[in-house]
């Protein structure tokens, strides 16, 4: 037994489950395997039923380990009647990811079950990688790097924004990746001060500062970074609020060993900041865990909840974003190791190497 | 008014609500113009306000039109505050938009507020197209047409499923997509028995069939179209497949006007491949509305409802899948006019034009 099966082992244990119905792809696939687009897997405490409809029989014949196939024509039918073979009479469900009306649906079908909400309880599940997982997300960040490197030469003047996030993505494509993590942010100039600019049609232009966000999926697994490079002039503020983040970001990395809680390294880089009087241009949260998901549990924000813990991976990502201006964000992924962490993405955040020739 | 804003304005009318609160990215999109990834849209029977968070507040001031932007620094106290200053009592919410998580949440913010569930009173919201969405989906089409005939040289023996499917991804950015509708299929040989057989590292062989099933956005407008085509040799049970789906298919265009079910499209086509005894082998439903969303109202298969109406624009696509042997399907998109339907895409389905030289 793994982590994630020794935890949900007890969690059935100390919530009286007799199962769990799980509806979320990342979770299903990280239990049983399957990456297809639709199914459910009951997971009980010695039997586990994996159920798609005929779309997904074959695929789930090569992929599902671990669990059994079940074909249904009616999703809400076909797992009542698998519970009722498997004689569940208490259901924990992920209350994360079904809708309002999928549960109420579902409970017409259940009536003699009852439904237990999971919240907390499982949203932690995937936090702590495997070896295997790990590896996985280092060949996710290789293959986006290796393409943003293949990418700088049109990190100039007079490119569009678009024009060189297609040709990133493009590129990490070629290299192996599955496809991108999320729509590219390429955002240039007065663009930058959007936190989710996503690459538009403008051109970049001598002079102006520019993020770039990238993330690839591999075998499931997302790397997510940020670099931000000024093109040709560095002039005293661009540098200033640079330094800036760029040390909001250190602290936070050094921060981060397993026990302290996730807000506190929130906190390490929002102080740092807020002290040199930009804390209300510093909107977002400080990182985020990553897997099967690009963003997952935990949360490192002044609201995040938990504590950390050796294999998590989780975004380091601080910005300053001043509207009309621009904005930096510098992101990293870290792995949190026995005793502190260990940086996973290699780019350079540092000033020097991120001015351009332009 | 438009029409949506109509059935909006009588729905709030027939159900005594003060306002409905919209979640769903799409709607908020559709209602006020917003194509950020966070927010709620309060759309009440005079006011109308838009809510996000400080990440998005540059953005919304360019793009929301027709709402009042409010920032919240917590969503759901955010939405209660604004619910309390527009004295709304009952509120109407998307129950397929809300996770029962968020649901709870939201209810214990807003104890004095009656929450009322909609589903099928706001399921084809966006069903019938106003001629500018028409538009926007014609240009998708085009671009996606285009960059199919860009990668034709690339469907051949010996190249990976994967490289002709990231060629033609490419080439829809490159041609002014946004990005690929979702990941695209290019499934050959025995792996075309998967409806949802996204590209391999498989290369492609003489004498395979190969399923292609893509699309792209295009100002947040989805095209999506699927074409089989077989390389090199034609063999007899190959031309009886593809004659079958594509009679099925002409059947089921044929049978599209304003007035009918929505079933009674999806009967047409499973009728020709059922009487042919195939009727096991086409496991799914033969159309999807298409829009902001992908996948959206209506959905033509037996257990679909509702009845055709002018100005929507679905997909018909029958298929039939035989296990260790192959595939064919067969999509294209409609749009339903006052008489009839006129087919949007516009590549080739003859099976004279779909046997390459391999």
């Amino acid at each position: 037994m793994n982590r994630a099966q020794e935890r949900l082992h007890s969690l059935l244990q100390r919530k009286k489950l007799d199962a769990i119905l799980f509806w979320s792809l990342e979770n299903i696939r990280f239990l049983c395997g399957f990456t297809g687009s639709d199914g459910a897997l009951v997971y009980g405490r010695e039997e586990r039923v994996f159920l798609s409809d005929s779309r997904y029989e074959e695929q789930a014949g090569e992929e599902v380990r671990g669990a059994v196939f079940q074909r249904y024509r009616k999703k809400n039918e076909g797992i009542a009647r698998s519970l009722r073979a498997l004689r569940v009479k208490r259901l924990g469900f992920e209350a994360s990811a079904l809708t309002w009306e999928t549960y109420q649906r579902l409970k017409e079908h259940l009536s003699r079950v009852t439904l237990v909400p999971l919240t907390t309880e499982i949203s932690s599940l995937r936090a702590c990688k495997e070896p295997a997982e790990i590896e996985k997300t280092r060949k996710a960040i290789q293959i986006a790097s290796d393409s943003f490197l293949d990418t700088m030469p049109r990190l100039k003047a007079g490119v569009r924004e678009k024009t060189a996030g297609d040709f990133l993505e493009f590129r990490m494509k070629r290299r192996g990746g599955e496809s991108s993590s999320f729509p590219i942010i390429v955002a240039s100039g007065p663009r930058a001060a959007l936190p989710h600019g996503k690459a538009s049609d403008k051109r970049m232009e001598k002079g102006e500062t520019v993020v770039v966000d990238f993330g690839v999926r591999y075998q499931g697994y997302h790397s997510d970074e940020t670099k931000t490079m000024i093109l040709g002039r560095l002039d005293a503020r661009k540098k200033k609020v640079y330094d800036l983040v760029r040390k909001a970001q250190e602290k936070a990395i050094r921060a981060t060993r397993p026990g302290v809680s996730v807000r506190s390294i929130d906190r390490a880089a929002r102080e740092v900041i807020s002290r040199a009087g930009y804390g209300q241009f510093f909107g977002h949260g400080t990182g985020h865990g990553i897997g099967l998901a690009v963003h997952e549990y935990p949360t490192l924000s002044p609201r995040g909840t938990g504590v950390v813990e050796a294999g998590m991976i989780f975004s380091v990502e601080p910005g300053v974003y001043l509207p009309g201006w621009g904005g930096v964000r510098l992101e990293d992924l870290v792995l949190v190791t026995d005793r502190g962490c260990e940086v996973l993405t290699y780019l350079s955040k540092d000033l020097k190497d991120n001015v351009l020739k332009g």
